[in-house]
């Protein structure tokens, strides 16, 4: 008998590809952090990554996809940042009035996050990212358990995710935001009574920190002069 | 007694200037409506306006600010065709419901407003259109009368636009859409009664039918050869 010897290379290449790709997104993360969403050129990724053009362009098509994907990583984090901080709340409407404040916190920390959905953050929910995958279970066990109304699960999910990109949209633009009015609205399209609606939204939330080494904390550009992190909005 | 005669040359000079702006937009529009709006170039619509680069200058910074005037024109067409509608429609909620499905409506008929919209439809509330005009009043009576709950009104209209500007999502990369169950969302989240919410949201509406020589009519191609109205869908 012969013994069939598994090839493990296509997998060590999958892997190695994977590294690359990773390598070209925190590169690109340094760049949009210090120039800006409008002023990165792919030159400046392919230098920071140390990489050839030619290695660019097997990764992404251009400078928009790479965009969409670093915009996708840093949703997939935060929204495991807040579902992880709620994942002990039994109730699906408590657990979306905080996940929600949650997210809008880091948002609200983090302006390069929110200037992402301002600007390219439809398609949120559709495509490339874990909203679409991680958001149903919470809303489907809602339904089953008549906290919200039946609806379509993926509308339901478009429409939440639309009232982050509301939110964010006024974080990117500097604008004051009432999170409580805003998670009460959310809430009660969810079919959640006003009252409780309210209650819910109002309801307190821990303080979470995206972690050190994560794509969110890298996201903002260290000021040399203070030590501190710092980001300048820009809101045109 | 010297008699004081007004000069009107500020006022003719105002006027000469906004027909121009709407030369431009006109010309923009026939663009986009042949290449899309990504493949809009700002040599084919000075040379579909016949004026000079400089007087394009004159008006525009940039094909990106055209763009955000030549949607929020299509916008406001739009959104006066679906108010006018429900002039007549005492009741806030049920002019809400009926004015959001004429809206939606439209752009399911007029493809350019949805991809606009999909594209760069954020902000849509908030800069150069009637939306944040048009809007309150009735969202403000539906408080009034108790038919909605008290919220920042700004919210409310931003809440609503998100949601318009969900459904045009899903129409600009020709997606299925339950309009009822979309509408009855909206509505939810001004805190009409789920039940009430759904029983508005399926009331039909008259069909609505862009004006011929406005803008939304414009923004259709003609096929040549069939002569009814086409536009192939770039979705992206």
């Amino acid at each position: 008998m012969t013994e069939v010897k598994a090839d493990h290379r296509p997998l060590v290449a999958a892997h190695r590809r994977e590294k690359m790709r990773a390598r070209l997104v925190e590169a690109a993360l340094a760049v949009i952090a210090a120039k800006g969403i409008e002023g990165t050129v792919i030159e400046d990724v392919i230098a920071g990554a140390g990489v050839s053009r030619g290695t660019f362009y097997n990764h992404f098509t251009d400078i928009p996809e790479l965009m969409r994907v670093v915009r996708d990583a840093l949703i997939d984090e935060s929204l495991v940042l807040s579902l992880a901080a709620v994942a002990d709340v039994s109730d699906p409407a408590e657990a979306c009035a905080k996940g929600l404040r949650i997210a809008l916190s880091i948002s609200a920390s983090f302006p390069l996050l929110a200037q992402f959905s301002a600007r390219i953050g439809l398609n949120m929910a559709r495509r490339g990212n874990l909203v679409a995958v991680l958001l149903p279970p919470i809303l489907l066990r809602g339904m089953q358990q008549g906290r919200f109304c039946t609806m379509p699960v993926h509308l339901a999910v478009d429409c939440l995710a639309g009232t982050v990109i509301v939110a964010q949209q006024y974080q990117a633009e500097g604008l004051a935001l009432d999170m409580t009015e805003l998670i009460a609205a959310a809430l009660r399209m969810l079919a959640v009574d006003p009252a409780e609606a309210n209650r819910l939204a109002a309801l307190p939330v821990e303080e979470v920190h995206p972690p050190e080494g994560g794509l969110i904390s890298r996201s903002v550009p260290r000021c040399p002069e203070s030590g501190h992190a710092s980001l300048s909005l820009q809101t045109k």
